[in-house]
C-alpha cells in the first residue's frame, strides 16, 4: 500500500497534482488555510467558536511549514497537490507550490475532511452519490452565519450527500462518532431551511443526481474558511484548492470518539 | 431549582464564596484562565493541542469579560466565588472577585470541567469517593508531559478517582461520549507508570481513601494551566481557585457527543 509519505513525496515533486479522494484511505486528510501571524489567533477562536465546520487536527508554530503532530516530516509548502492564493478575497493563484509566498510568519491550519467519514458511511453500506458519479462533492453557502470571532465572520459552508431514507439514523451515528472531522450531520431534508436555494448549483464542487426518495443529508464543511475569506477579504491567505487535500500520517479510526 | 445566572449573583455580590461541586447539576462548569492578549494565541494553541487536559468551553473577545456562547449574562471578573492570582508562577492572592486586576488587553477562557462527567457517572451506579467523603477530588501532576506551544508547556495534571474494577470498563464508555469535558480516561491503574510516586500526596485537592479490589482511574485535568503557569511563570495569570468552578448556561447532555 502507498503511504501518505510516498504520496506527499510525488506532489512535491509536482509529479501528482489531482484531487485526494480516495487516496491512502485509512488516513486523515485535512483542509488547509494558511494565515499570517497577525490574524492567526481570531482565525483560531474562529476555529473552535465553529467547531463543526473547522474542527482543527494541527497548528503549525509561527513561521514553520512543518505540522509535527499530524505529518512531522511534511511540509505544507508543497506537499499538496494544489492550493489557492486568495488576495483581498480573490482567488490570484491556483499553483502546485507556494514558495514564493511563504514568509516568516506564516500559521499553517489544518482542518478535518469529510474524506475521513465517508470512508466510515461506505463501511456502513452508505455510498457517496459523488464517488459513484465521479465528481467532487457539492458543497454550498448556506443561511447559518458562522459565529463570529474578530475579523473573522461570514457563511458557513455545508457539504451535501443524498441517501436513501432508511440510511438517514444510521449516517447520523457513524459520523458522531468522529467530532473532529466535522461530527454529525448539522441539516437534513429540505434545502430552502438552510437558505440554498438551487440545489443543483452548488457554490464549491459539482451537483450530484437526487433521485425519487432520496433526502438530502448536510454536513459543516471545511472549505468554510474560503467562504469567510472571501467574506472578510484579507490581504493574503493561502488555502488547498478544493478537493486536492493534505495527506496526514493520522489513522482515521484514531480520531473516533468511541 | 436554582438556576446558574441566580447563584452566579450570590457570587458575584459576595454572598457564595465555598466550592461550586453538586451546584446546578445539570449545568457545564468550567475551569477559568486568564491571561493578556499576548500570551492569548500561544495559550489556545496549548489548549487545541492537549484537547483532553484543556478542552475549550469558551473564550471571550480581547478586552471582554463576559463569555458570549456560555453565559452571556455573566462577568468573569465577579461570578466565581474564589480566585487565584499567579504572578511569576506564584499564588499572590485569593480573592473573590477580580476587577482590580482586570485590564482590557485580557483574554478569558473557559476550559471543561469533570464535574460534568461525575454526574454520568454517578447516574451509572458509580460513587465518587471525594463526594462520599466530603472533599475535593485528587489531583496530581504527572510524567506526562504536555505537547508544548510557544512559552506553554509542563507537566498534564490528572485527578483520580477510585473504583471497582467492575465499574471500570463503564466509566471508560460513559465519559467517552464527553471529550469537551476531558472524556475518556488518560490512564488505569498503576500510579507509578504516569509519575505519581505517592497517591496519598496530591499536589492539588485532597487524598481520597482506597479500598481493597478498588482500581484508580485518572482523567485530564483543568487544572493543567495551573500546573503549566507554576512552570512557565508568566508575569500575570489569573484561575479560578481550585474547586471553585464558573457556572455556565450550557447543559451537560448538549456538549455529549452521542
Amino acid at each position: 500500500m502507498t503511504t501518505p509519505f510516498e504520496v506527499r513525496g510525488k506532489m512535491r515533486s509536482g509529479e501528482f497534482t489531482l484531487p485526494t479522494s480516495g487516496l491512502c484511505e485509512d488516513y486523515i486528510q485535512a483542509n488547509l488555510v494558511i494565515l499570517p501571524k497577525n490574524l492567526a489567533f481570531d482565525f483560531l477562536l474562529f476555529c473552535q467558536r465553529n467547531p463543526k465546520s473547522c474542527p482543527v487536527i494541527d497548528v503549525t508554530d509561527v513561521g514553520s511549514y512543518v505540522p509535527h503532530l499530524s505529518a512531522p516530516n511534511a511540509d505544507l509548502r508543497t506537499d499538496l497537490p494544489k492550493y489557492r492564493v486568495y488576495k483581498n478575497g480573490e482567488v490570484v493563484d491556483e499553483p502546485t507550490d507556494i514558495k514564493e509566498y511563504w514568509t516568516d510568519d506564516m500559521v499553517g491550519f489544518l482542518i478535518g475532511c469529510s474524506f475521513t467519514f465517508e470512508e466510515a458511511l461506505i463501511k456502513n453500506g452508505i455510498p457517496m452519490r459523488h464517488n459513484e458519479e465521479g465528481v467532487n462533492v457539492p458543497m454550498y453557502k448556506t443561511s447559518i452565519e458562522a459565529m463570529p470571532a474578530g475579523k473573522f465572520s461570514g457563511p458557513t459552508v455545508v457539504s451535501m450527500r443524498p441517501m436513501k431514507e432508511k440510511d438517514v439514523i444510521r449516517a447520523v451515528q457513524v459520523t458522531s462518532r468522529f467530532p473532529s472531522v466535522h461530527g454529525a450531520p448539522i441539516h437534513i431534508g429540505n434545502p430552502q431551511s438552510i437558505g440554498i436555494t438551487n440545489i443543483n448549483q452548488p457554490d464549491f464542487g459539482d451537483a450530484v443526481t437526487i433521485n425519487e426518495g432520496e433526502v438530502p443529508v448536510f454536513w459543516a464543511c471545511g472549505v468554510t474558511p474560503q467562504a469567510i475569506a472571501m467574506h472578510m477579504k484579507p490581504a493574503l491567505m493561502i488555502t488547498h484548492a478544493p478537493g486536492h487535500m493534505f495527506i496526514t500520517d493520522l489513522k482515521s479510526e484514531h480520531v473516533s470518539v468511541i
